[in-house]
């Protein structure tokens, strides 16, 4: 599982003492080739962390050697001395692996404002260097934790096992689409060139990651990335090998909202009959973002008139006496007002889909977010302090 | 105080039974003349509530006689027969009052999705008429309130005392900006023309209602009317005029933000040194919708990294390494990077300062938010249930 799944690729995962709490903080990513190609999405968060602006840079040469990962610390809002921290990262990691920093990526999570502790950091790159494994994907997965209860790994084969891709991601809070919204790796053994990769990373988070809005709070550091080893031998058609990325890419995008701070609820918005597929994805933004309705679901109130009040504040196309909306099955609302009886829907269980049909088209989109809580309240009122 | 403090106005606040709990739930305001100026303000939501689709008609007239408001029920998402009942309150309240239908405006507040009950909403307008008095305008707005704590009132008088401009307000939740957030009745005994009236309330609500954003929610029954009964006989320059609004409307949109549901923290959000006026707004206000940082105030956590992640999500002019942020006038965040020690910040009083330089221009602008607590979630998770 995890990147380690593909061949071609090694990981590990240590506790290098970057968090207070001794728990593992610092993963390691090295593909072993004979491949380096690579593609990566970044936030588009204005303000950004210092291992985003770096990592930018080489991924704009399309090959990543290694990629190292450290909870524990966002290195954003740093200045000049977290961008310093970071290229010495890189350098750390390519003096052990032999290679050149400029194919090493960095990514980095955690508080936004403090500086790594690099006396710790970069001995623990060569640690973690020592521990690499074909079989170190699990314990990389759970080194970039941070206020994530589990750890989030997914894998997809091409037809007949020619060829496999793999992949970790953290993300629990600050989870909002922007490209990309939390610290992903995916690895493929298959033999893409870096302008593949990055069709299909694009094509893929634009549909998974970028549609998933836990709490409408778009992150300084978000970093997706996909490394080739070519390993397999194998070069897959376009069509299997985007499949294969969506796929583990929408597997791991559903275990981030499973893991949101606090939550109690999975909100699976489906809007439906959309003039455009932009309409879809707006109208399914704005409904993830309204905190009365997430409050109603935490409660298991089928509240569908904070749908509508949520959907009255797009730019969609739509008329509003023509607006459905069904919670859980149930339509509750049918042409602007008052439908099925509201008592009818069950919401016991965990996962709740919302869907609103806007009578305007034949376009759609999922947006997945979860309930407010007090307890997202009580993790995030506490957080740095 | 309140929609009285002007002459040539009487009001009351009954109890129909609109509300299960059997509390004050009707409100009525009347313009005893001799002008019945008027102008109104609404929600930018789509979705719209009836009373407020009448209430726009009426007021395209310039004339308003009477107020009909009801707290206890949105009369929002009901269709046809929603406005129908609307009509209806408006035909009832210019009957007993011996008025035109065609200048009573009406407003509501309460659960979207249901219809209001009729039989009791009808009888309840003429108990109210009869209770009309000139030290009504309390009771008035103890009657519109929902989850409201206390009801608000402000008054301002024009120089000398010659004129006078009272107001109430409500509004806890679903509270943020769309030309108006609220249900709010502004009166005045100064002798004022409708386009002179429209002018002076859209000019103050841009600046304080507009800037008032609690929960990022958008209502659809928000109404902000300002009624001119020229009964003072003097009619005042526009300037002092002006102000007199400006000032009630920002008094309420404070008292407002005082009383959000749940809120333990009122957080006012200066930006200054923005390159437009536009921009400022802008980053207040994505301030202000960022939960996560809604939650670190909630903990007194001086959290400046949220505030720099929120304002990387808008186009404003800025240069990230460019940002400065104090918090209670301390610079935790200079140059887009650590600043003072943010120990030094002192967060135990309920008002929060947050000051957002963008070092791009001389403009600035003020938008108030709460912070995000449990009880707003435990409050908004049993609303309608």
């Amino acid at each position: 599982m995890s990147v380690t799944a593909a061949k071609g690729f090694t990981a590990a995962g240590i506790a290098a003492g970057i968090k207070a709490n001794g728990g593992p903080d610092l993963a390691l990513v090295v593909n072993t080739g004979p491949s380096r190609a690579a593609a990566g999405v970044f936030t588009s968060n204005r303000v950004k962390a210092a291992p985003v602006l770096w990592s930018e840079q080489v991924l704009k040469g399309g090959a990543v050697t290694a990629v190292v990962l450290n909870s524990g610390g966002a290195n954003a809002c740093t200045g000049p001395r977290g961008f310093q921290d970071t290229h010495a990262t890189a350098e750390q990691a390519a003096e052990v692996l032999g290679h050149h920093a400029g194919e090493v990526a960095v990514a980095s999570t955690g508080l936004i404002g403090t500086l790594l502790p690099m006396d710790k950091l970069l001995p623990g790159v060569a640690a973690a260097a020592a521990e690499l494994s074909e079989h170190g994907g699990e314990k990389a997965a759970i080194a970039i934790k941070t206020t994530d209860t589990v750890h989030k790994t997914a894998v997809a084969t091409g037809p007949g096992g020619a060829w496999t891709v793999g992949g970790m991601a953290k993300g629990a809070g600050m989870l909002a689409p922007g490209l990309a919204t939390m610290l992903v790796v995916l690895t493929t053994d298959a033999d893409v060139d870096a302008g593949t990769l990055d069709k299909a990373l694009r094509d893929a988070t634009r549909q998974t990651f970028d549609r998933v809005d836990s709490d409408g709070c778009m992150s300084t550091n978000d970093t997706v990335l996909l490394l080739a080893s070519g390993a397999s031998g194998a070069t897959p058609g376009y069509a299997d090998f985007a499949e294969a990325v969506r796929h583990v890419c929408d597997d791991l995008a559903r275990q981030l909202i499973g893991d949101a701070e606090g939550a109690s609820k999975d909100i699976r918005i489906e809007v439906v009959n959309a003039a455009t597929e932009e309409d879809a994805v707006e109208v399914g933004r704005s409904i993830a973002r309204n905190n009365l309705l997430k409050c109603a679901i935490h409660g298991e109130d089928p509240n569908w008139g904070r749908v509508l009040s949520a959907i009255g504040t797009t730019g969609a196309a739509f008329e509003p006496d023509a607006l459905n909306v069904a919670i859980n099955g149930v339509w509750v609302c049918r042409n602007g007002s008052v439908g099925e009886d509201r008592d009818l829907v069950d919401m016991r269980f965990r996962e709740v889909v919302i869907t609103a049909d806007l009578a305007a088209g034949a376009q759609s989109a999922v947006v997945w977010t979860n309930d407010l809580t007090a307890d997202y309240v009580h993790e995030n009122s506490a957080y740095s302090s």
